[in-house]
């Protein structure tokens, strides 16, 4: 019943750290470990070598140790096996909190405060009330809906937009295809939470830019995004920082990360941004979340949060 | 039945354009207009030029236009009358915006990721969750218990201090001289929404800054203040800032206000600076307010949140 843990781009020591204080009872293996490959029942991985998965004969589940599984569902020797991803309370609320100190950051002008600061002069400016800005959030999954929360704690004006019907007291529910024109038409702060897939990919571009209202009390539009870097075209976002069309931004998440040096994205204006940092997977929290799936999986128990391979999410 | 308004430091027509609307059958007047003085049976004022209110022999309330009411109770002649403050939920909702924005600029290292954009540079930091970050409130009053109410919602660990005893659901409550060093020792960021009377007066001073927790994950302890200026001693807030004693700050109330271009807070280290913006009086909404409370007042009413000024707030 070994665990194998392949993560890329993370160190996997605390991981290994943390499954073995959870399961000490277990062999926990790393790739480059040596162990008899055909005792793996349980991979957690993140970005795992294409083809690396299907060299494990008796494999039964797969976890994603993100929200994510983009990295996963690119793999075109990914074995035919349950995909579990990951939704756990803590990896939730630290996306909320990114979200509210964007979303705030731009309400309140920080950047105005800031460069006001710098040059030691007291500029007050007019301040809208919450209500008066419509944050619209992009994925009403397991991170938007509890974003949408929390923003309607704090008085904001609050819509959605999902890939099926959906249903959430205080927020304007749209979705699909038809459902985001009149989405965008009555969004100031777009907050995109969206997993990548074949339909999300270069979603939000300059035709989408152009379709968020015009005429809110922030003075134009800013856009949010934590959810995947490709989803948005970051040339069509540069441009209309750069001319005025977006009145700010925020973003987590790349199309190549790290970000190259040279990107022009660093220096654009009323641009805040962080190195994929929003809503980071806590070793602790999660190996026990993922060792209670197991734990419950091997007591007969269905397994939740399965990915969908046809959605890709 | 004139309503008499009287601001300084503001620009008074947006406050006599919105009662106008809501009160289009009374009289509502400027000092400066031609008007018989006898006639103002309410007035509504921020900081009023000291002795100016006992000129009215027939004022019966005055209305604070804002939470604090300092303005007031310094003046000598002011006369012995009700003095009704601000508790309109659009000013709370405003200052619990501040709050929240500026405990997360310092949970989420916001300077950190500012800086590593300027450098053009990849910079990810571990993050600690909210549960492990202590926020202590001083001033459980209509602001103090909506700001706790909004970090609880976030996962914060949340603690306050008043006066008199409170007590409040999720918050560990203390009060009184003998609650402060306890309610300081457990505290990684302090939030002051204190009024400023004899009592607070230099209250944050160097002794408070070093009770607070030194052993908290944010690598030292923060102090936020948007209650009033004079409750902290600047002098050493900006020693400890200098010297590392203090992770960072956030100011939004300054002891001289405009803060004069050559105070050396401008450029202190890992601090965060507003104009007293903090909550803002909207005009619209607090005239709807105030005219409900003078017509309730009228109707033989008693009047709510009158000031103590025993207590001084
Ligand atoms: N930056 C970070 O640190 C970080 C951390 C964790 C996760 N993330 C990203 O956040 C994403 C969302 O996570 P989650 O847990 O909320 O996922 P989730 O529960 O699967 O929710 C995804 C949401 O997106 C909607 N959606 C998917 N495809 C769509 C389409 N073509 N059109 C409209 N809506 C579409 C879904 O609609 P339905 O409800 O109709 O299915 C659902 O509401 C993850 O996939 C990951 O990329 C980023
Ligand atoms: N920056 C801005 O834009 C802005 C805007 C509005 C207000 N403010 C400031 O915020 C302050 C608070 O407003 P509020 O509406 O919350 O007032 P409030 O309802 O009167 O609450 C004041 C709180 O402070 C506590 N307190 C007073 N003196 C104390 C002392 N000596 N020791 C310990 N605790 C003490 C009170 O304790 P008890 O509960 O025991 O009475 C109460 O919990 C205002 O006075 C004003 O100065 C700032």
């Amino acid at each position: 019943m070994t665990i194998l843990v392949a993560v890329r781009g993370w160190k996997p020591d605390h991981w290994i750290h943390a499954l073995r204080e959870v399961a000490p009872d277990r062999s926990v293996v790393l790739p480059g470990d040596d162990f008899d490959s055909s005792s793996v029942r349980y991979a957690l991985v993140w970005k795992p070598e294409p083809g690396y998965l299907k060299t494990f004969e008796k494999l039964e589940v797969i976890f994603s140790l993100g929200a994510g599984v983009d990295h996963l569902t690119t793999d075109p020797d990914l074995p035919d096996l349950p995909v579990v991803r990951i939704v756990d309370p803590d990896l939730t609320g630290r996306m909320t909190e990114w979200v509210v100190l964007n979303v705030l950051l731009h309400h309140r002008r920080h950047a105005h405060y800031a460069a006001a600061q710098t040059s030691c002069s007291w500029k007050p400016l007019r301040q809208w009330a919450a209500g008066a800005v419509r944050v619209g959030i992009m994925g009403l999954g397991e991170l938007g809906r509890d974003a949408a929360r929390a923003l309607l704690a704090l008085g904001f004006n609050v819509s959605g937009w999902s890939r099926t019907e959906k249903r959430m007291e205080g927020v304007d529910c749209f979705h699909g295809r038809e459902g985001l024109a009149p989405f965008l038409a009555r969004t100031d702060i777009l907050v995109s939470l969206l997993p990548l897939t074949a339909e999300t990919e270069n979603l939000i571009d300059r035709s989408v830019i152009d379709a968020l209202a015009k005429d809110g009390p922030l003075g134009g539009p800013v856009i949010l995004n934590a959810g995947r870097g490709r989803s948005l075209v970051e040339a069509d976002l540069l441009d209309a920082l750069n001319d005025g069309r977006l009145r700010g931004a925020s973003l987590d998440v790349f199309a190549t990360e790290p970000l190259p040096p040279e990107s022009p994205l660093w220096g654009a204006p009323n641009l805040f941004m962080t190195p994929h940092v929003a809503a980071e997977s806590d070793p602790v929290a999660l190996s026990r979340y993922v060792l209670g799936e197991i734990v419950a999986y091997e007591a007969g128990q269905p397994l939740r949060h399965l990915v969908d391979r046809g959605k890709g999410y």
